[in-house]
């Protein structure tokens, strides 16, 4: 199909599609002729991974990771789920990281380091290192009730991957990784909301 | 205190403390001389807050919105978690949006209309589709593992909160809900590694 009818499928503007070629995070068309090239169905759902994933915040640089991802997919499901929550959150130096209370939860959810991949352990240690510093502490119920549950939902995500293909297995683990963070605060938000409303009332 | 100790002991430079105050999210010190003010024990909790809503990605139009709760909360704990997930995420007017699937997430939670604050169903709704524009379908038995397992975390988060003072409710709900999820993602991330490691090895 033309550059045209690609728009039209994907509901993409003819001028971003041109962009996303030129960003390399579509891959080109088949040339037809010096001037026009041809799209597939490959390129309309390669566009619905990219506005989704623009959609849900993600930078033109981690939409570059990802599709890089997806086109040379790791061969190993944990290089893979790695590699997937890397592109998105790429792993920052930072020296000064106490990485001691990521550590202590790390042993409580049953693993150890070598089962973490780059950066992971950083970013819980800087998402804890954050609350510190504003001086919150998660009461002691709480966190055990993240670590027994945020347990259950990783194993029930993962029970679920795709066994039939390489490529669908890749497109569950990166867009389940970032597509899905988004429902699981919005969920959790009104959750709270629900009990809130149950035990006081809503006025 | 003058503003370079309070910068000492908040580890925040002058420059962003005046710019900070420029901003209003940052209350004015108390005058002492024309060109001079004093600053007390409020202003370095009020830094450290601000600095982790900064360090969590917030920018300073949600900053400004968190601070309003925390110097105006809203009697009822209902209002103010729905005001906390507001002032963070303030909704966005969307006409197009299908409330649909959402409505029956919203169902399954054991919560109705009422109980949402303006805003978070049509968060869960944007989240939802998405997923949807992406081509990626949740499987039933992991959405059906989110809507128990985060009612759960809810409940417990619920239980959890300071009831011997208003200010230190608020305090507990707008960064519980703002700072508490980087902690969350993460810990679900590394919780899928460590599954995958014991599942597929870590090869």
């Amino acid at each position: 199909m033309r550059i045209s009818e690609l728009s039209a499928r994907s509901g993409v503007s003819v001028a971003t599609i041109k962009y996303y070629l030129r960003e390399r995070v579509l891959p080109e068309g088949e040339r037809v002729s010096p001037t026009q090239a041809t799209y597939g169905e490959a390129h309309v759902r390669r566009l619905g991974v990219i506005r989704a994933l623009v959609d849900a915040g993600v930078g033109i640089a981690g939409v570059r990771n990802v599709v890089a991802v997806l086109e040379n997919p790791p061969e190993s499901p944990y290089a893979l789920l790695g590699e997937a929550s890397a592109a998105v959150n790429p792993p920052e130096a930072d020296d000064d990281l106490d990485l001691g209370p990521a550590l202590a939860l790390l042993d409580r959810l049953g693993g150890d380091t070598d089962d973490c991949y780059p950066g992971q352990l950083a970013a819980l240690a800087r998402a804890l290192a954050a609350l510190d510093r504003a001086g919150f502490a998660v009461p002691a119920p709480v966190l055990a009730s993240y670590v027994e549950h945020l347990r259950a939902i990783a194993q029930a995500e993962l029970d679920a991957t795709p066994t039939e293909s390489a490529e669908a297995a890749v497109r569950y683990v990166v867009l389940g990784t970032v597509l899905v963070e988004p429902v699981i605060l919005a969920l959790r938000r009104i959750a709270e909301q629900i009990a809130a409303s149950r035990r006081f009332g809503r006025d």
